[in-house]
């Protein structure tokens, strides 16, 4: 049985993306961060709208045009498309877990 | 925020199905149970691939050909189309939450 939470990667020295199933018209990753943010100078942007869940741990999103906000497990929202966005922040002193849906995307 | 944990409705009486958000090609639902099984001669049968993820409490889910398997937090599966299945039991203690992706169906 596979499992989101349980052996997670090491992610201390770079975020790792894993993807977890595609099908035509969705894509489904997940993330684990460890303390890393997004360079102010490097938001991410996509064409397709994104779905993001907190799985664990803790985090800050900052999506252009609105105010930042904090993130705790269950946790969950829209990043539309062509929205500019940055992860202010992750929890350092454990793993953060993301469940990200990408629409739009898929094998 | 909208947080998929917290402030569960109470689903002692029956399952509780709630769209989370739709988009052409997949649609998100949260699901929560409470003791609650599928009628073994009611199973499920979808005509679209389903992925479902654990997010709390715990579940056996028995998909015909494979052998029953019991669901905890973080455990996920994809639910291929056209397969029979059914939801075993439940935690009778305590809530049980699913996120469930339908590819395929959306907004």
């Amino acid at each position: 049985m596979a499992n989101l939470l349980t052996t997670l990667p090491d992610a201390t020295q770079g975020e790792i993306f894993e993807e977890i199933l595609a099908r035509p018209g969705a894509r489904i990753e997940r993330i684990v961060s460890h303390g890393q943010s997004t360079p102010i100078d490097a938001p991410y942007c996509q064409d397709h709208d994104e779905w993001v869940l907190l799985l664990a741990g803790g985090a800050g999103l900052s999506i252009e045009g609105e105010e930042e906000i904090t993130l705790k497990p269950g946790d969950h929202m829209l990043i539309p498309a062509g929205k500019r966005h940055r992860v202010t922040w992750t929890t350092a002193d454990e793993p953060t877990v993301w469940l990200a849906v990408h629409f739009g995307k898929g094998g």
